[in-house]
């Protein structure tokens, strides 16, 4: 009998819920995976554990039967918490390095799930917590909106840095026409100052490719040294001139190659 | 009152395990964490899964607050689910492999924690989960056993490995000294084959040092092209000669650099 009322409050809901075309509930999304296989006794922990950890690689999209749990994870106290473990961590090394306060010694700090969250665009219909293709286009009017706020474990260790002599590099895939409403909506939210924002170029790649070109330019053309990254995707933090010490910030909804 | 009798029952299961020496249940652990350093508000999932990522790098031990969590973990379904998923995952990405059938194409293993289980000895009181220091001479013992059993994702993995064609090279940080007992050891539960199996000798230094000089020897000098590298520890998949891919099980019990 609890089962059936659980099945009738879903019913509803998804009655409810179909009214708006911008507020569907996915709950009877295909019993796909990433990159469309099946996945008969998927466990959602497991596969964000695999995730984090780079063993599943080149991922497409969140599996289905894990949106429900992704939403959870993301809504809830674990995403913030494995998040701050993480810059706490980073917080601990920084204190313990020798910086020679010329100026040169830099922390790079992704946007995207790093410094901002747009989890109030991955969290919406149009974007099902990673569970459909991203659409770019409402991506982008997400980003117009400049009202993504910051992640507060990114910005506590953004702060902390600086404290400690720092200068910050910002680094996104995230292209340059979309530099000056980007940079508002990080000032906005206190990331109010930093040494480059480094926006894409079409011409220079995507990913691992771009971001690693643009490290390699801070340290062998520019004579910074990185002593630290913090990214949530493997794609921040692989490749040439990754820093001294690299730092993955957990995001389970979508995957950069 | 559940909570009175909650306390009743651990009063009673600790003064009956403390009959036995090597029987000691260590409720009363100091609330220490890794080096040594307060965790005051430690979440232990969070803590493995920055263990696992390697945002958490060199610790010494299990934070003593996460030692009913880890055990956990260890003794129920989810460290066998995320183990699963790894080497499942591992088994996709072989099978794409193109390979030549010339013998040269290998995959490297480690033996602890990821084709043999110690589980049985870590899980006694002589290492408490990883929460208290590893007693070298009660670990040598336990080797001594020759009863480790197989992981089974391991296993199965190893198996199909074999059936695509690859050559297994197993290494590991024992020193050689043990080389005969633990081959008997892996013989026993089912790893009946091998191209190569490496024990350490103390001269060629450890973990990360030692791993990938053997790495490089055997690409560099044997001729072999590692095509997959499987390991419990970070120390076994980083520097040089890594593998065209590798794959990190799980392990949050102890840590070697």
């Amino acid at each position: 009998m609890g089962f059936t009322f659980f099945l009738l409050i879903l019913t509803i809901t998804n009655v409810a819920a179909s009214r708006s075309p911008f507020n569907q509930i996915h709950l009877l999304m295909p019993h796909s995976g990433s990159a469309g296989l099946k996945h008969p006794d998927l466990d959602c922990l497991s596969w964000r554990l695999a995730v984090e950890v780079h063993n599943i690689q080149n991922w497409k999209q969140v599996p289905g039967e894990c949106k429900t749990y992704v939403e959870h994870y993301m809504l809830g106290e674990q995403y913030r918490k494995d998040f701050d473990i993480v810059t706490e961590e980073a917080y601990k090394y920084a204190k313990g390095l020798n910086i020679t306060k010329d100026g040169k010694d830099i922390w790079v700090f992704d946007i995207d799930e790093t410094s901002l969250s747009n989890l109030r665009f991955w969290a919406s219909d149009n974007a099902a917590f990673g569970t459909i293709p991203l659409n770019i286009t409402l991506f982008v009017k997400w980003v117009e909106e400049e009202t993504a706020p910051a992640i507060p474990g990114a910005l506590k260790l953004y702060k902390q840095l600086i404290e400690l002599g720092f200068k910050i590099v910002f680094m996104t895939g995230l292209d340059e026409a979309y530099g000056e409403i980007r940079s508002k909506n990080m000032k906005y939210v206190g990331y109010t100052t930093w040494e480059k924002i480094i926006y894409n170029k079409a011409s220079e790649g995507s990913g691992v490719v771009y971001k690693q070109a643009k490290r390699k330019e801070l340290e062998e053309v520019f004579g910074y040294r990185i002593r630290g990254n913090v990214g949530d995707q493997w794609s921040d933090l692989l490749g040439t001139n990754p820093g001294d010490r690299t730092f993955k910030v957990p995001n389970p909804m979508y995957y950069v190659a």
